[in-house]
């Protein structure tokens, strides 16, 4: 199914009934046995594995946590520039981006009150190709970081509950 | 290097100096050219793929953008349980997480003003299992979620710039 056509049923499915917009997503985690860091991902039919470096306590057989972060923000940056140059009807012939984070360490392992655990600062740089010109990808770039739903997770508050069960 | 090692030298090297704490993190990003949604994803010497369910025009090879968010933060989860049970000597022999979230698609469709592109909530189910107090563990849970990289990601603001090269 084309991009386009996608756009249309889901706004043709949302006009008949908003609940139509809803939709859910998960995935299970749970910690390798014999190991301090390596997580067991899974994502419906999709396995993946999460692990610290060997400089942090692991063994490296996957991404860690904070990567795995960064990539679901990169990804979602190259899929919504696919569906909104779509949507827009933009010519866009290859998207590539670049996200990089940094971190104070001391948040994690609370070695200072004032530093916060998560990512102080987050960029992100895209290159695109393609026959439109600069302002016109200016005006996507825009549309995109409006509507992009990893981007709007990390820069909003989220209310995220977490128990014990 | 146990953890207990990994959190003593982190000790170490921050009283000694604060840069030291300084840590970045990155991942690289491209859309697979002759698809609408397929995403190669590179960090370091680790490759994954993004992609869309059919339903929503993709082809299913690998997790979408938002289920990678979700396994960061489960990973994420399991991960600080390991090193704060480590640090505050809580015994625990295994942890697994659940997470689940919703969106309202009408976000990232542009199909409503009110309706945000991200997800509207979030939520962690742990199991945690040893030999330990269900008080115990609670107590665990409270400093797992005061110092977890991606649950602070998302519950707080993160500032996020993009920028078209």
């Amino acid at each position: 199914m084309a991009l386009t056509d996608v756009i249309e049923a889901t706004r043709t499915a949302v006009a008949e009934d908003p609940f139509h917009a809803g939709a859910a997503f998960g995935a299970q985690c749970a910690a390798v046995s014999g190991t301090d860091t390596r997580v067991r991902v899974r994502i419906r039919g999709h396995e993946q594995t999460a692990d610290e470096t060997v400089a942090r306590g692991g063994a490296d057989t996957g991404p860690n946590p904070v990567e795995y972060a960064l990539a679901a923000l990169g990804s979602c940056q190259v899929l919504t520039y696919q569906v909104w140059a779509a949507k827009l009807h933009i010519q866009l012939s290859s998207v590539s981006v670049e996200v990089s984070g940094e971190l104070d360490r001391r948040g994690f392992f609370g070695l200072a009150e004032h530093a916060r655990p998560g990512f102080t600062g987050i960029s992100v740089r895209v290159w695109l190709d393609g026959p439109e010109s600069r302002e016109r990808y200016e005006q996507l770039r825009q549309e995109v970081d409006r509507h992009c739903p990893v981007l709007d997770l990390f820069r909003a508050e989220t209310p995220v509950g977490t128990e014990l069960r």
